[in-house]
């Protein structure tokens, strides 16, 4: 089996048809991961959050990294990594905004963290972006 | 959505159910992770990898966790997160024991680290352990 390095752009398109991801993050030292769903803008990975220890620890570090793969089998699958910096959304009009692009990926909204299925954001709802600044693929077959 | 957390005994049985997880592990501050076939025991996860900078980072570090979930849509799925103790295994014999329990999972092996479809482990490859200490599961539906 080989395993090759995946060029950025074919990193960013499997980013950008994927919606299910594993965030990364550090909290006292531990790596920690969850399943999160996100959407892709090309600069940024969006996603939303209940509050909670993940929340917390990610106003701390700062860093995050998400990974998302697409693995037909053992010897047929692609991974691809990105890092960048933890941002919160407060701004009321950009929250707006990227709730609708993660409202219109997921009309049933989804995995670990969700908001209510009210029209709007909850106010215990955390919108957040990912502002990539590394992309690493890596694919066999 | 109702999100609820899984006692331990349902977290470690979707463990021992699944073959496929997140490897989670932090270098110089930042997080990193990778998809990684593993075997668990009850006790620890085993897996293994080439030479390279995930075994460069796990080395200093020795911590690591194992995200493993399953989802059937948005509304019902599992996740748990296993945190332990990194542990390469060196002995010969005990090497051998755990590549025939990786063998026997995945007649073919797989994903991001694999060895080189030989009868036996090839030198440079690693075979590893996380002993586990601590068990988180969520679940929703």
């Amino acid at each position: 089996m080989t395993v090759e390095y995946m060029n950025t752009d074919s990193s960013l398109a499997l980013l950008r048809e994927e919606r299910l991801g594993r965030l990364g993050f550090v909290c006292d030292g531990e790596p920690y991961v969850v399943p999160v769903n996100y959407v892709f803008d090309g600069v940024c990975v969006y996603a939303h959050s209940r509050q909670g220890h993940k929340i917390e620890a990610l106003r701390v570090s700062r860093r995050a990294c998400l990974q998302v793969d697409r693995i037909a089998d053992g010897h047929h699958w692609s991974s691809v990594l990105v890092h960048g910096e933890y941002q919160e959304i407060a701004d009321a009009s950009e929250r707006l905004e990227v709730y609708c692009k993660l409202l219109a990926r997921f009309p049933r909204l989804t995995p670990v963290e969700a908001f209510e299925d009210h029209g709007s954001p909850q106010p215990g709802a955390i919108v957040f972006r990912i502002r990539i600044d590394t992309v690493t693929g890596v694919s066999s077959g």
